[in-house]
C-alpha cells in the first residue's frame, strides 16, 4: 500500500480504456472531500501485437490496484462503436482491466461518456478539454500537474463522476411503494 | 499442479468463451499424440450481474489453469457478431479469459469458428454435433465421458486445432537462413 492513500475514507479509481492509449486516475476521498492521488496514461502504441497489449494493460492496472488499493472501481465505457470489430477489441481491453480489479474482488460501476461530461461539466457535448478544465478547477489540480493526455483526465472523470453518483441522497432511488419494498426485502417481513 | 498432467510434452488448454457459457478442455500430447486430459463448462446462465459472469470467468478460467498448467492456450474467437452490444460483451468475456492466462505469460491464439471446423472435420461448414462426433472417434472418447454441453466439445476442438497448426511442418515458418537462426537462437551459438 503507498503511503498516499493513508487517512482516505475511500479511494476509487477510474479507468478510460482503450486499445491504443488507457487513462487512468485515483481519487481519494477525505472528509467528504474528493482530491486526487494520481493520474496518467499507460502507452500501449508501443507494442505492435495486440496480446503484448492486453498483457500490458493487466500488467498495469493490477499494479495501480496493488499499488492504490481502491475501493471502487468506474470505467468509461461507450456503448456504442464503430464497427464490431473494433467493439470487440475494446471489449477484450475493459475485460482484461476489469480482471484486475475482478481478482481483488474490487466493485466495478461503469458510466457512459455522455454522463461523465454531464457530471462533470453540467453538459453532455462538453469536449474533453472542458472536462479537464472543470477538474482542474474543482479538484484544484496545479497547472504543473495537469496531464499532456487527456485519456487521464477523461478517467479521473470517470472516478469524480462514481462519487457523486454514489454521493446522492438515495430515496429517488428507494422502493416506490410498500410492495415494491417488501418484494426487495423479503427477510424485512415478520413472519 | 494436477497429477494429470504429469508425462506430458505439452498440454494446450482450449476454450469457447461466451457469455452465457464457457466451454474448455485440456488436452495432453504425450509421443506426439494428444490426448484429453478434461474438459466441461462454466455456467454463467445462473448469476444475473454482468460483472458476476465475468468474475466467475475469471476465476474458474484460473482455477484450470493453475490445476492442468497448459503450455498454451487456444480460443475460439468469431470474428463477427451480430451487433456491437454483442461483440462489446464477447469482448470482454474473453478479455477476462485472456487475462488469467497472460497472467502467467502463457501464450494466446486464436482461431476462427471455421478454421476449427475444417481443421477438425475437413469442412468449414460442420454442425456442432459433427464436430464433437470427429473429436470423439479422433481422441477416443468413451461415450460416458462425452459432455452433454457442445461448448465443452467447440473448446476441445480449438485445442486440437492449435495442436494441428504447431505440429504443421516448419519449414516456410523456420529460419530462412543462418544469420537468421543465430539471430533467432543465441543460446545455440558456442562462444
Amino acid at each position: 500500500m503507498d503511503a498516499a492513500v493513508k487517512g482516505y475514507e475511500r479511494v476509487i479509481m477510474g479507468i478510460d480504456p482503450g486499445t491504443n492509449v488507457m487513462g487512468y486516475g485515483v481519487l481519494g476521498i477525505k472528509g467528504r472531500k474528493p482530491e486526487v492521488i494520481v493520474m496518467g496514461v499507460i502507452q500501449l502504441n508501443k507494442f505492435e501485437s495486440h496480446y503484448m497489449r492486453l498483457h500490458r494493460i493487466f500488467e498495469r492496472v493490477t499494479g495501480i490496484v496493488e499499488q492504490y488499493l481502491p475501493d471502487e472501481l468506474a470505467i468509461e465505457a461507450p456503448f456504442f462503436g464503430k464497427n464490431v470489430q473494433s467493439m470487440l477489441k475494446l471489449g477484450r481491453a475493459q475485460g482484461v482491466a476489469m480482471a484486475a480489479a475482478l481478482s481483488r474482488d474490487i466493485p466495478i460501476a461503469e458510466y457512459a461518456p455522455l454522463s461523465i461530461k454531464q457530471a462533470v461539466t453540467g453538459s453532455g457535448s462538453a469536449s474533453k478539454e472542458r472536462v479537464a478544465e472543470m477538474l482542474k478547477r474543482m479538484l484544484h489540480i496545479p497547472e504543473e500537474k495537469m496531464p499532456h493526455l487527456l485519456d487521464a483526465t477523461d478517467a479521473l472523470a470517470a472516478a469524480l463522476t462514481h462519487f457523486y453518483e454514489t454521493q446522492k441522497p438515495q430515496i429517488a432511488k428507494g422502493p416506490k411503494s410498500w410492495a415494491d419494498f417488501i418484494a426487495k426485502n423479503p427477510d424485512r417481513v415478520k413472519k
